[in-house]
């Protein structure tokens, strides 16, 4: 319960995604965090000695920053209120401790949520091992609403669940349409659970709820601000195969698209008349090689994997027998995600600068241990390795 | 006269593209491949002999086998007739010999066609270095019928010729918008420049001829077969960029992308809603990367290079100050055409097989003579190669 509860404390301190929080975490666990914070806030000079063994000194320095920002929250914050609101929502909180906490969010690194509140009676980790997101405009057209509304469908009938941002517009005729296919589906909230949004969605969130699942990674009471939104996509991107159906040139659903590639997972757009701009960003994407162009759901299914099954079929999991020359090289491996990684992601994660990571690659990759794909870095199969 | 009688009887004799004319008349000129034609009616151990030292046994067999096909042909086609006819349909007759002879026919190789007969009052060869093709389906959508003006229409405006096939739909709808923002525009025959075709499109193609050009590769009198329509598309392929707006998923305009690919051309292609099969072929381009997906007139210019401005930009013409390891791989080198060229394409220009070709380019490539792009081979420009 400790550490549960540090969990759902650090959800409402740190705003997501909080690199520097994950990374603390990491280092010494979600409650011992919780207390270097309160040690750093009155002898900064001891905390950092504490975090020495720990890691490169940016990295010290960029947690000793973010003291101060966390500070003002971590004295209000109240895990036991948040539970007793979580409860009263009719949700219920999952933490990294527990069983049902979706694998796929592993895949986030340091930017990996810290807690989700939860309402619907999907098993949500389930779900989200093999589900398809299907985003795009707001202010979408007949069109886009026809060709989300059959994406869905189609994914649905064939087993995938479809994930996206309960919005207006593309997002909601997605759910919509996987619902009446009698599928469960998943809306991410940007806002508290507390307080489904957008409210003109109410009736249609609830049903999501009833078959599948509905969730935020803050606390109730948190307002859907602007920032929240561009946090929120990068949860939604870690399905299986994001498909973008209709964006404008600046849509936010080019932010999920962005959220796709840096994860290394699959990217689709679906095309559309040049004369609309609702397409424009879709084509944008396309062109430039970013997505691949699909014209139906069983095109998405082809580029999508379930999560973690992906794990299994390659048997990249686990490097307790290998051997590596350096040990930098082993934390450079083990912070490639299972689907590949770009070297930003991976120097993030792994703690080191960009030029290590390079050099590491370099040397894993002659090792047959990595292989590039693309701008991506990905595990050798254990196949592959012999 | 002699020279250019004996091409017009070459395009009356062989049905494009005639691969073995091609190469024989490259051997021996089209006047002397007329006289070995007829002494290999005679005497095909004599005519086997005499090419002997020309070329690799595979084409001196296709050359001897041809030669019943053209025979029929040979001694029913009178060049002075065809100028007759030519003239009557207030047309002239454009051959190799001539100094109008557009450029960008060379690089179709033993497919280039033999004459031209011409209809207009435009600079043919002028034209032609500096032309897009806007091609797409007979049976057009309104959609793809705007896309294909507005596509013409930025293309003229920009100081470039719209090339198409004069069909239905697509075609008609590019020709109508060039023709419409003052500019010239091309429409190439399938059948004889003495019938334009199709009838519905007559008073287009007269407009067409006033200030662009309309033309042939077969003699007046030649029926437009559906063999001849496959064949002519490969003429409309030269242009600096093809743009197909629309296409299902089996339209004839594939076939013209299929040409354009095979040249080593640059490939668009316009997308369009997933909900219409008019598109289909399109998004089966794009998704394959075959074509690049454009949505304006301005990025299929982006994509389009002048023929003949090419080669002096990179001051790839000429390889007589060169050295070659092997003449083999001069043969090789020669063979690839000034915008590159698949293997395929290299090895029926060269007359050499595809193991030689291999072999040739991967020398080629150490030396810094070539580069692969794609599947494509092409020369290093002089700059590279210093």
């Amino acid at each position: 319960m400790k550490e549960a509860d540090a969990w759902i404390a650090w959800s409402g301190i740190a705003e997501p995604p909080d690199i520097a929080a994950g990374w603390l975490i990491g280092q010494l666990g979600a409650h011992e965090a919780l207390a270097w914070v309160r040690k750093a806030e009155t002898d900064p000079v001891g905390a950092t000695h504490d975090l020495a063994p720990h890691a490169d000194p940016p990295l010290v320095d960029a947690v000793i920053g973010a003291v101060s920002r966390w500070s003002p929250r971590l004295g209000a914050i109240d895990a036991v209120e948040i539970r007793r609101r979580t409860i009263a929502s009719g949700a219920r909180v999952v933490t990294r401790e527990d069983r049902d906490w979706p694998q796929c969010l592993g895949d986030l690194a340091f930017a990996e949520p810290f807690a989700l509140y939860v309402r619907g009676s999907g098993d949500l980790s389930a779900l989200m091992s093999r589900c398809i997101a299907v985003v795009g405009s707001r202010s979408s057209t007949a069109y886009g609403d026809y060709v989300a509304s059959s994406f869905a469908a189609e994914v649905s009938d064939a087993g995938w669940t479809v994930i996206s941002g309960g919005a207006y517009g593309i997002d909601a005729a997605a759910h919509r349409a996987a619902i009446a296919s009698g599928a469960a589906t998943i809306a991410v909230m940007a806002g508290g659970i507390d307080r489904l949004y957008p409210v003109g969605n109410g009736d249609l969130l609830e049903r999501a709820c009833r078959s599948g699942a509905v969730f935020a990674e803050v606390p109730p009471g948190f307002a859907p601000h602007r920032a929240r939104f561009l946090s929120r996509n990068r949860l939604i991107a870690t399905a299986g195969v994001t498909v973008v159906v209709e964006a404008a040139a600046r849509s936010g659903a080019l932010n999920t698209a962005r959220h796709a590639l840096e994860l290394g997972r699959p990217l689709a757009a679906v095309p559309g008349p040049v004369t609309s701009p609702s397409s424009a960003g879709c084509h944008g994407l396309i062109r430039d090689s970013q997505a691949v162009l699909v014209t139906t759901g069983a095109d998405a299914i082809d580029l999508a994997t379930p999560i973690g099954e992906y794990a299994v079929e390659t048997g990249i999991r686990g490097t307790s027998g290998m051997e590596f020359a350096d040990p930098r090289h082993r934390r450079v491996f083990d912070a490639i995600g299972s689907r590949g990684s770009l070297p930003s992601a991976i120097a993030r994660e792994a703690g080191v600068g960009m030029g290590e990571v390079a050099a590491a690659l370099g040397r894993l990759e002659l090792d047959g241990l990595v292989n590039r794909v693309g701008q991506h870095w990905k595990r050798a199969s254990t196949r592959e390795r012999q």
